[in-house]
């Protein structure tokens, strides 16, 4: 065999999600001409906060998710268009609530809505965004995909609710938080993707390869951005570092760095989390410890083994930009810690 | 014309919601085993919470409308079923939401479900009681029917927004009033009542009867509940009275009371409902004024106007039992006033 070998790190060095944005720009200007409608409402509140969330600026990934797979699978038709808002309504609906659950003050670097309009509002809004979500599913006439996105639905409420009761308790293990973060947010991602090819009418095979896709994609996604909450692989203090530490979140860092420690280790991470002993000299400390036990290296690799179980779930469908794009959407993802 | 007149008063005394009880009682045997089941989960709180609000012995006046209104037309198969479940789910989820917006401290003289598990929970119980409500309307493969409820869940949340947009403001209206009680309230009960004879079969006509019938009945209920919150036709003090005087929500009976006003006694209800000088004195000063104006016998008055719309839109359908009780629930709901 001869060719050049390239290496794991160069190839992902350069990972981009920029492929898939520009397959899906298109259709993505139409979401956005659609979420810019649904999100209107006569009610003078509605469409004010709708837009304060709109306009902040997420990534749409879980709607680029719905459109890049209805693409692959050949679909030419609208719904995915549709589907596609439909997640990012859910996907609002949800930050709309958690923020409320979690008192958070910021939102994507700008107030939570809940600052500038109160819970009350928050509440609301998100369930009206839920209600507009589940009108334009209802309106592909698609069952399957009303199904999956119903179904996702409860699993996200069930995953908030497991992370509620699991607040501060350091007791949480791997397979617990596991579990949480594949409920509350790989659900969507999962759900996102296999609506495309649901749409577009692809074969069984191609609709789990989707789901497979798109739950062990949200599985990474979910445990870079909780690295990231402790700075990444340089796990050094700096802007926004430290929110999950003050909130008391025990995410796989904090539970990796509690279990392999010392008794008076655990007492530490007991007084900073539960007891919110969590000003920025414990922050210094906490960080330490996850440097010294690798807690953040070793969620980064545990991100990369999902990533690869995504890139697996793809490999029996045909090569191609869409593919390509995709998967480099995992390396990207990954990437992010470093 | 011989024969016996029956004044309307006698008619309507005697009035009760049990004959719609009996007819849907096997029915409602399935609903309530199917709401125990899919109240559970395996995350713990949840069918705890759901629990408590299931036993909390609401009427489910809700469910019975499409029970009822299937059964009248014919229907034989399960999906009434399921979709009077989705709607007791929503209704379910709907008072978790609003008892975190209004901050209540009691539910149908229980405690409310935030005082027991707080905010937190409340939100995310009732995101987990509407996904399963969707899944539900799912499992019948009614498009028809998801649409009309996923609509009410949009309506239904701008309703509250509005309520929440005009609260402590006495420049609502009568219209506006309405705008509001007509999207929180009436559109569930209109959902319900029409999804019965969609999941049926029956003709537009039909549906579109038992539609206006549920939402005048939505109005007239509501109207009668604001009623009741000032002590009734009798507008005495007593146990409960005083909820939304205590809370400064603008309902109809101050709506009347105020714009009949004097400029001194709209400076009273402005002291009292905006600037919450609310003390138990100010609230017997209100009752005063309220019966100064017919305030509450004019309310009660109004009821009966949509209850009357109610009772015309079912006047093309056959005679029967369900119809017959259908209609005096329409007597029942507008005498709990007196």
């Amino acid at each position: 065999m001869t060719g050049v070998v390239v290496p794991i790190d160069s190839r992902s060095g350069r990972a981009s999600v920029e492929p898939l944005v520009q397959l899906v720009a298109g259709d993505m200007q139409r979401v956005n001409r659609l979420i810019l409608s649904k999100a209107g409402s006569h009610v003078e509140l509605i469409p004010e906060i709708a837009r304060h969330l709109i306009d902040s600026g997420g990534k749409r990934l879980r709607p680029m998710l719905t459109l890049a797979a209805a693409q692959m699978c050949g679909y030419e038709g609208e719904d995915h268009i549709r589907l596609a808002a439909a997640v990012e309504f859910m996907h609002t609906a949800t930050l709309l609530h958690d923020d409320v659950v979690d008192e958070s003050d910021m939102r994507r670097g700008k107030l939570a809505a809940r600052m500038l309009w109160g819970n009350q509002a928050s509440v609301l809004v998100g369930d009206f965004l839920l209600g507009q979500a589940f009108r334009m599913m209802v309106d592909t006439g698609s069952l399957s995909a009303l199904g999956v996105l119903s179904t996702a639905a409860t699993v996200i409420a069930e995953g908030e609710v497991m992370q509620l009761a699991s607040a501060r308790n350091l007791d949480t293990n791997e397979d617990e938080y596991l579990a949480i973060i594949r409920a509350k947010t790989a659900a969507l991602f999962s759900a996102a993707a296999e609506v495309g090819p649901i749409v577009a009418g692809a074969p069984k095979s191609t609709i789990s390869a989707f789901r497979s896709y798109g739950m062990n994609l949200g599985l990474a996604f979910q445990l870079i951005d909780d690295a990231l909450d402790y700075g990444g692989s340089s796990a050094a203090l700096g802007k926004n570092v430290g929110d999950d530490f003050r909130e008391g979140k025990v995410t796989l860092p904090v539970v990796l760095s509690y279990r392999r420690g010392t008794n008076s280790e655990r007492e530490f991470w007991r007084k900073a989390l539960v007891d919110r002993d969590n000003h920025d000299a414990n922050l210094a400390k906490g960080l330490k410890l996850l440097q010294k036990y690798d807690a953040i290296a070793h969620t980064v690799a545990r991100a990369r083994h999902y990533a690869e179980m995504a890139r697996d779930a793809l490999a029996p469908l045909p090569p191609g930009d869409h593919k390509g794009a995709l998967l480099e959407v995992l390396d990207f993802c990954v990437n992010r810690a470093n």
